[in-house]
């Protein structure tokens, strides 16, 4: 006997007709004899639509300070509601269930509301619970405070909501349930040739996803490696009993190993700032960072460098878009602190990345990268590796041409 | 300085327009430096929504039996958004607030899923919330099951658990906005000379609810009447500061005995049964209650008497108009054992009534109230009595007349 934990996102339970489907998905499991938590998010639109009662009350005036505990309750009620209709459902199909609300687990967390995170899961009812045969259905995304209000881990984190449930209740996988039926070797939209993935390593989805590929959250696959946690990516649009083996997102095995790359990941949100002119001293890339980090913003790709025309050294660095104005005005106002002449920024960039756990065992990797991207005459402006990834920054209009080179070059299409 | 609880209804939080208006008066209120706690119903329309929800997935079969405990979950979810939501608006106006769901406070109650019955109000963290200067926002209508599940105390019961809340927390009065801005002497739809009543005794209020007057919960008086609380009854559409006495009902004094009638009350949700030729034995009437008490159907007025033509008694009683098919069908089931030839259903029937504490001291308003009736012609099918109230019978067609013509021959428009 199994232990499953079975995760499903907004449109996985949009409407009545598609949580009476996961209600079919779930008995069919739940018939394996298998021991059975469901996470579920609120009806798609509906937390839209609390989020938007929270911000038009709030706009009234700026009296009263911060109202995150307030969102947090109204805002959890979505989930609330669509635990309660997925155990109905579940009942009227003979199994047996109930819904769990983050304070009746309880799941706790500390006590910044709004994006809180979780400080431990009580499992003792739980467990007993699924123990007694009873499906639990589990309110995603939210936990109780510790002075015992409602609390939620902020927007779409009902995945690592699934995977830290998993984890606490020693389950032997977590299945998230989405919109596409697994992890592909890139994106299908730009690639029709993208495979499917049956395996991969969790470091490798963890590249991926920071490198763009939004299947998974980060935070849920990091949590997940830690603790040794299998995740399985599947689609919730199957039939039930339908064969549908998505991909395994689990520790490396040797068969990994023979892969060289694993995916192409292409992110759009990329800026690149250009700092000009700076003065040639020591400690100027540790400056900048401070400067970054005390406006909150997450500096990415970075690299130092000479211009050939001026012998003076230039800087260069991406930030995420929606951070660009944060950025330069940080800088700005400490101009004199970091020491440079001017500024340049250019959004028209993106990201793409290679990634695979054989690429430290191989070698001719970033050869053949380049290769192709020269090929097609794209310029590269820079360049990031880690152990089992390549990123490189071009002009935004070369990302679709070289997210194909780049798949084609690795023959990722070949089963 | 006092302690108030304001109850607002669903009509009153309708949209974000009306919850900002109640923030308004709450406002109002709380700048008298009182201690101020808040029940509020779901936005108008949200319950129904949710309910239908439940409704729809519960027809798809009838595996897994009663689904009341996931209804509480998902229902009660409206009255938690509200309560965050008037919170978030209070604070806009630089009123401290926070919302409170009934397990938080906790409100205990049975396990009686959909229809709980309230078991105790721990007031500790409430009332040291309240003597922080804190409005307490509390969601009405819910509770927590000695299992620690959400329960709720079944529709239209936030009167109820509003009261139950102003005498746990030993509050001076229970405020009750509706969309009426007071309790009538009868209803102005049906005589625009209807007055609004500065005061009424409990007892009276008690019996006008029961009697068909719509304006509060009878459950909702009988609390505060034991416990003394006065609920003042008032309009939610006020402006904020502007006068607005409406009526308080509380424990009667001496000038409200001076007063022989109070109001009339009418309702046309009865419908009127007669058992015809009865077998002519003792225990007649005990086992026609017995039968209908077996079918859950509550007998109201109930007379018997002796058939003019044929010397046979006959029995007439009435029961809520919807549950007709049921008592003729148990009646039907046990004719051998009540004894009778057959039954006759007159659901075109009106039961209208005077209620007064002053009639305790006062003779001749039955000959006041008959007369008034026979004067217009008005036939009386059936008559019961209290010590304060008197209720007849009559053709549904003669409601507005007779009405009319109570409140006439009692003088009720005379201030």
């Amino acid at each position: 006997m199994a232990r499953i934990v079975m995760k499903f996102g907004g449109t996985s339970v949009a409407d009545l007709d598609r949580i009476r489907h996961v209600a079919d998905l779930v008995a069919v499991e739940a018939a394996k004899g298998d021991e059975i938590a469901v996470v579920v998010s609120a009806m798609s639109g509906q937390t839209n639509l609390l989020v938007g009662y929270v911000d038009e009350l709030s706009a009234d005036s700026s009296l009263g300070g911060h109202v995150d505990d307030e969102y947090d309750t109204i805002v959890s009620s979505g989930e609330q509601v669509t635990s309660g209709l997925l155990a109905i459902a579940l009942r009227r199909r003979g199994v047996k269930a109930r819904s769990w609300q983050g304070w009746q687990i309880p799941l706790q967390t500390d006590d910044a509301h709004a994006s809180a995170r979780i400080k431990g899961i009580e499992t003792l009812a739980f467990n007993q619970s699924l123990k007694d045969g009873v499906v639990g259905v589990v309110a995603g995304f939210q936990g109780i405070s510790p002075s015992g209000r409602v609390s939620t881990l902020g927007r779409g984190s009902s995945d690592t909501s699934a995977v830290a449930l998993a984890v606490a209740l020693k389950a032997d996988r977590c299945d998230i349930y989405t919109d596409v039926d697994g992890v592909y070797t890139t994106d299908p939209r730009i690639v029709p040739e993208a495979r499917r993935l049956n395996r991969i390593a969790f470091e490798e989805m963890l590249e991926l996803a920071s490198q763009g590929a939004k299947v998974l959250q980060t935070r849920s696959v990091e949590l997940a490696m830690n603790n040794h946690l299998p995740i399985r990516v599947l689609t919730s649009f199957a039939k039930p009993g339908e064969d549908n083996p998505g991909t395994l997102v689990c520790d490396e095995d040797e068969n990994m190993e023979e892969r060289v790359v694993s995916g192409v990941a292409y992110s759009r949100d990329e800026a690149q700032i250009s700092l000009l002119k700076l003065r040639d001293e020591p400690g100027i890339v540790a400056s900048v960072c401070q400067v970054m980090s005390a406006a909150n913003v997450i500096v990415d790709m970075i690299v130092q460098g000479t211009s050939r025309k001026e012998d003076q050294a230039n800087l260069v660095f991406t930030v995420g878009r929606r951070d660009v104005e944060k950025a330069v005005a940080a800088l700005e106002e400490n101009k004199e602190k970091v020491g440079f002449d001017s500024i340049l920024v250019n959004a028209k960039v993106s990201k793409v990345s290679i990634v695979g756990i054989g690429m430290r065992s191989h070698t001719g990797v970033a050869h053949t990268m380049f290769s192709a991207l020269a090929d097609r005459g794209i310029n590269i402006e820079v360049i990031a590796t880690s152990e089992i990834k390549i990123s490189v920054l071009i002009g935004a209009e070369y990302t679709e041409l070289a997210v194909r080179a780049l798949h084609s070059a690795f023959e990722l299409e070949a089963a």
